[in-house]
């Protein structure tokens, strides 16, 4: 598949947003360098994982740190090209595709416009299915690939290489890095073979997120109930989605505090009053106390009206807000998975509760 | 010169504490790795920098963190022979020499020790004459050299690359490494020539170190003055030393924080009350107010009977002090430097007066 036009770009970056459930940073930075690439005539190719050579060389590039900061720092093309450069010279050769580490605005954007810079395709998985806050949450670490040897840059041309003893110090090793260089760095992680790409990440999350995009604008076009056609096409994946909520926000407390956004939102509705915490991404959601959806099942907001889905930073006071829960990819669910995403890796007091058991 | 008994540690170790100014670490755990490698027929040899080729390659070693932090924490022989053999590997070439980049128990004895442990010299220099809190308070630094480059590790087998826009850069990076880790790594930095380190070290200091430490034990063992002793050899040296102050411990306040000792000491004498203020060394003395002495130039505290010198984690309620001051390397006294290592970068609100202004 090629990504050409601006509306693709549009449509892809609305899904992504859904998918980030709040997180995975806002679009916009990731929108404009992708359009910049399309509109000098370059092209973004998806190919899916199995067409890769088992000996194929893929890396994850995403950015470590804060969303609310790429709004205020932004990174250059030339430090996104120089960081792929650099990695190749650590790895000692040259990458045949870029793959996302999450799917959110900003992770999956990026990769996309630096495939169409270098004419490298992307391969259409991810390693979440969503976005998580910490770099150890991804079916890649859990099922056995490592995060680092990565390579860090930042857009002051400072460069580091990390080897850590595991995936979870590589977190805090790079979360730490972040936080002494402004809240944003740009890393070239999980450096994989195509194999291993093929048998550890969760697949087809690119395409999903582009049907969402453009399920979104076909429905307000069509002036249709936006959310109930979103609801439609998600519980197609075989994986159900309900509407968890509906109402209007009254409150928002937020905070940046080491490297990440915590957040947390009210929403007040006929129903009552729902809750959602955010951590980088929403991490549980509740109504009246009773939890309705709980990590690593997705939380997403949408504008009621618009179908319009909103990261964390984009809330304010006054929006009317669908919340909807989806449920998460089953390699998420496994045991193995909830030990390193699941409720209580986020300080949650509670065992993941799939959620159409609650 | 050859390293070869224990009372050649022990005279280097309480040298090295005197010129480390309250920082530099506890000598201990240096002293511990010296002598084992003395007690397996390995001799640390001690080289005049202008003996080294001008295209020797030659790189300091030292440990970023809290110095509290290393007597819990320990450093094993095999990680920071592993460090050498990464930096060796990271460079494309074999070190020929060691050096040290500041004069503390534990940032010089390291070197030393590791000297031995892989039969290389080490180079009777540094780059401050005394020990810093911040990587970028260099010689080496502040006449051009770069600290990076640099390979960074920690005893759980984390490895990091290095390579910072500037030196304050990589300090920020480095501490925050290390404030991840646990507020304690190892690394090679400042990757020199011989031609650079003849030209930007302070040259003679460990030798220095090596004779305050050989005077202390004699002077105490001839029951001398011990501390007027040691100021007449101080003296010698060109550059003035003083009685600051002597007295009893009656206040000691300590906080580590972000992989930094934080500490105030208030010593009660019979001409009054002396207030030291410690950044991992000492950076200020005052008298009732008044400044007595201030960084670059050292402050010193050793026991008022023995003459031992103590580290600021030392220090404890009821001990006798003497606080000397000893005029800084004049390298350290320019302009330059003092924008790097003067008052006003250790948050104090003066210019630097020299001590013997004072």
């Amino acid at each position: 598949m090629r990504i050409s036009t601006d509306e693709h770009v549009a449509d892809l970056a609305r899904g992504m947003v859904f998918l980030g459930t709040g997180g995975g940073g806002d679009p916009y930075v990731g929108e404009l360098f992708l359009q910049a690439e399309l509109h000098a005539g370059r092209r973004s190719t998806l190919i899916a994982a199995d067409t890769l050579a088992d000996d194929a060389f893929v890396l994850t590039i995403a950015g470590i740190g804060a969303p609310t900061v790429i709004l205020e720092s932004l990174v250059s093309r030339r430090t996104m090209l120089e960081l792929v450069h650099r990695a190749e010279t650590y790895f000692g050769r040259k990458l045949d595709a870029l793959v996302s580490v999450e799917i959110g605005g900003v992770n999956t954007l990026f990769p996309l416009a630096l495939g169409a810079a270098l004419d490298i395709p992307v391969v259409d998985a991810d390693g979440m299915g969503r976005a998580f806050p910490r770099l150890e949450m991804t079916s890649y670490g859990i099922m056995g690939c490592r995060a680092t040897p990565a390579v860090i840059m930042d857009e002051s041309g400072n460069l580091m290489m990390v080897n850590a003893a595991s995936d979870r110090t590589a977190e805090a090793i790079s979360r730490s890095i972040s936080a002494s260089l402004g809240a944003m760095v740009w890393g070239a992680f999980y450096p994989m073979s195509g194999r291993e790409l093929k048998e550890f990440g969760v697949h087809g999350t690119v395409t999903q997120a582009w049907e969402i995009g453009r399920c979104i604008r076909e429905a307000r076009h069509n002036s249709e109930d936006v959310v109930g056609a979103l609801l439609a096409l998600l519980n197609q994946s075989g994986r159900p989605a309900r509407l968890l909520f509906k109402g209007k926000v009254v409150d928002v407390s937020r905070e940046t505090r080491g490297a990440w956004d915590h957040a947390s939102i009210t929403v007040a509705g006929s129903s009552g009053i729902c809750k959602l915490e955010l951590q980088n991404e929403f991490v549980i959601a509740r109504r009246d106390g009773k939890v309705l959806c709980m990590v690593p099942d997705m939380i997403s907001v949408v504008q009621s009206e618009s179908g319009e889905p909103l990261t964390g930073e984009m809330l304010t006071f006054g929006q009317r807000l669908s919340v909807i829960g989806y449920a998460a990819h089953p390699i998420l669910r496994r045991p193995e998975s909830l030990a390193v995403c699941g409720p209580r890796q986020f300080g949650l007091e509670h065992d993941f509760v799939p959620l159409e058991a609650l």
